[in-house]
């Protein structure tokens, strides 16, 4: 059905408004849960509490290596949806996908808290984070084509920039499930060290346009891109 | 008590702002909880962890079914708020009721689940599903009623759209309650079948108004309706 | 310090928009954690779905109730927030206070549930009750004393009919507990009658200046307040 | 890469708005999740249900002191950004390394009301809230350098007061460690006793520059900060 323009509220009829809340609701809770999973111990029957919440150590590293990757997602959807200013049931439905992905993040980083010398544990977390960013790609691609349900001036570069940078972790995440047999450890060393490309924008050394651009200007600080 | 309009905050007394924000929470939080369930094997005793992982697949299957129905909820609640403009008591107690019965389904799709095979959790789980596009369909009909809290020009095919949209699943959800004493399978597949309807908008072929529409239009995108 | 005007953004130092995003966000955890709390049966050893579903009937009962308690909060709280245009650090607080009461309630619920036979968990539920009550009036109370955070010109009467639409709830808690020795059930078809008073406007007959307001109104929908 | 200004929605690319959503998000969840950590006695054997719940009496303590903290930080951090109008990289990251310690505390919190005999769990709840307050402070450290993301004319003394009530408790709960070795019961009172200087604005007392101040204004109400 074709809805008449001026039927409904003040021509918001595609704003992504609620699209970003929905979001940052399930980021919030995706990211408070992750805390939530740690076991306070019930009884220190043979133990002591430092030994206790040492014994939790790994757990917790998977705690904070989680939440700063449930951030760079956070970050990347933010700087997505400053150029995306239309919303349609396709993009909807994408955003939906990459929320499934990263509601399922906190139970993944369990397991791999849990079982951080398992090689399962491993894959599990790199399938996840995976899908994740391919629903992050696909959101871009998908509004972007054709400049979709961007501003129609966007400049192609930006849209470069996004494709690459939704991209570039997958090539991470597939090599630390591939390493994963030799050593579990190193592969979560990959997976730690991917959103410090992000975290410090290292990432942007990636982009071939950018020492050209950085070389005309002035110093300034960077702009507000993942 | 009638309230003197100009005694409150910029006309907005009757938005349904904050219907739309505790929606929203709502649902990112029964979304992010459906993993949330998932159960981190403790111990490995006598298996291993694929082993264990692999014994969650129904879990996970329910999981991803649960979220993708709950997608359709929220992208319906919001495309009936993009036609709702004002909001009064009755209506806010109607979305209270629909918000009730979308918190319930995290539970009855851990139930689904574990018990997958059980008559009693798909009618426990069709059951919730029906009182929320019951819920659902409330809401519409008493806001579009008389043009009650939408623009006063609105066109009534939307109007007609939107009843159909909202109890079309109703009649799969009878359908797949009334198969469950032969096949439990069947039933599930009915649940992941219908979410399939409005993310693929197959639905609106089921719209007898629509053939004619399209015929007149030159291939645009459909609209912002579920 | 006064922080001088024009320094903050846009005029909104003092919007209590913040304050409304936070209720709303504890207002949908909580109410969405009430079903959270509802144990899913681990085996059925010695027992059936069906049974061991239907014996956590007063499980669902007080999550139903509560839902619905919630509900009049939420709504309460924001026909509260519909005159309150400023805030300040007294109203933060005593608002941070009432959610403190609400973040309560999905423990007391459970309590009851588990419990309902037990007068110490129908006091517990209606101490916890009774403690939001008053940090609600205490909010209304606060801002609406010489007008402090409302408009100048609030119609006196909607202050009166905030007071005691957020004091009659405590009488009724008051009597649930009071004849809890007699029979917990009585006390809980109380807890469960009090919000009914407030999604079917009945609560208002008790207001003395109702019934005159209604005989020179034609008819009209009554207003957004509580 | 330089994003052209006017190729984003609105001039809003630099709003911290969904910062604020997100921190307003892992609040409301931080909050709810300290009263679900409650546990609910599964059987009385060999107790009473008011037996049972004194016994919870320590982790009911550790919940509304936390939850008062949490509250203070909460009003802190909608303190900051009154005044912090832009947004970058590197904001977004602080804030995100605060809410890491912000989701942290209802675990901490579970520990302390369990072992609140235990020194180890007054270092771990008093580490929490140091990282939560050097996160704080960092934020606004960094935001108000140079004037950075913060109006250009905003008065020095509010940058100067935003340094000392971010810094003021962490010598707090310095001592709260130092002295657990006398008496946990000791610390906790200091950890109790922090958010009062706030609630109640006595803290102000503790800035050199209020005296001075206050002699010259008429009594007015103080303004919006922490």
């Amino acid at each position: 059905v074709r809805i008449p323009p001026g039927t409904s509220r003040g021509g918001s009829t595609h704003s992504p408004a609620r699209i970003e809340a929905l979001t940052d609701g399930v980021f919030a809770i995706a990211m408070t849960l992750l805390a939530f999973r740690l076991a306070v111990p019930d009884d220190l029957a043979g133990t002591t509490l430092p030994r206790a919440l040492l014994d939790e150590a790994p757990e917790f590293v998977a705690l904070v290596v989680s939440f700063v990757i449930l951030g760079v997602y956070w970050f990347g959807h933010r700087s997505q949806f400053t150029f995306i200013v239309h919303s349609n049931r396709t993009l909807s439905w994408l955003n939906i996908l990459f929320l499934l992905a990263i509601s399922v993040i906190p139970f993944s980083a369990d397991v791999l808290g849990r079982f951080h010398e398992t090689q399962t544990a491993i894959v599990a977390y790199g399938v996840n984070l995976i899908a994740a960013s391919l629903a992050h790609f696909g959101t871009w691609r998908y509004a972007t084509h054709g400049n979709r349900l961007v501003e129609e001036d966007l400049d192609p570069e930006i849209v470069k920039l996004g494709v690459r940078l939704s991209l570039i972790p997958i090539a991470f995440y597939l090599v630390a499930i591939a390493i994963s047999p030799l050593s579990t450890i190193a592969s979560i060393v990959i997976f730690a060290a991917v959103p410090l490309l992000y975290v410090f924008p290292l990432v942007y050394r990636l982009h071939p346009g950018r020492r050209k651009r950085q070389a005309g200007t002035e110093g300034e600080e960077p702009e507000e891109w993942e």
